[in-house]
């Protein structure tokens, strides 16, 4: 049976920036929570759009030629292969929905790659 | 060039309930925000899931067997095949996600089924 999804519930499930968690699908794409803090790394989804909304704190996704900076109730859709780097001054939630397969770190790889965890 | 969208200020340009308006668009999927109030009508939608985060207000999505209250922060995805009736007693907004050739009113059709506009 299906459940309601409380974000910041699970969100507070979560201790690590860049630690995403799956709370649900939609069809084949994952729903995830995620906490960034510092920057993330540079990369680029070559397949997908990438869906960003802020639940709280202030996001600041670096593309190539400026900066996206969203607060809480503000959403980007980083379109398919463009290079991004999300980033956080202070501690910031986040829901994020790729398809799937989606790798965290797109093309980049390196040590901040994960698998999210069912939250 | 892709904008970043603040749901806030997209819900304040729809003035009637149950007219949905796209945001924005994440691979195929359309990104809407909606009014409710009231109830909608009964309908399932067989070939995707249905997507509601609700911004502001409280929804209710009426299933066949109990009722999912949702308040703001939180989500509820709709399985595919479910019948299903959003309700809300005061003016509530919601950010709606589903395929972009999903029909409002699914398989019921009738007087509530629109087109989106984009906003």
């Amino acid at each position: 049976m299906v459940e309601k999804i409380n974000l910041a519930a699970k969100l507070a499930l979560l201790d690590t920036a860049y630690e995403p968690g799956i709370v649900g699908y939609l069809n084949d794409y994952k729903l995830q929570v995620v906490k960034v803090k510092g920057p993330f790394v540079w990369h680029k989804h070559d397949e997908t759009d990438d869906f960003f909304l802020v639940i709280r704190g202030r996001l600041t996704i670096h593309l190539r030629d400026r900066d996206i900076d969203l607060e809480p109730g503000e959403l980007y859709v980083v379109p398919r292969g463009v290079e991004h780097c999300p980033d956080a001054a202070e501690e910031t939630e986040v829901l994020l929905i790729e398809p799937n397969a989606t790798v965290n770190t797109g093309d980049a790889g390196g040590d901040m790659t994960t698998e999210p965890r069912m939250l």
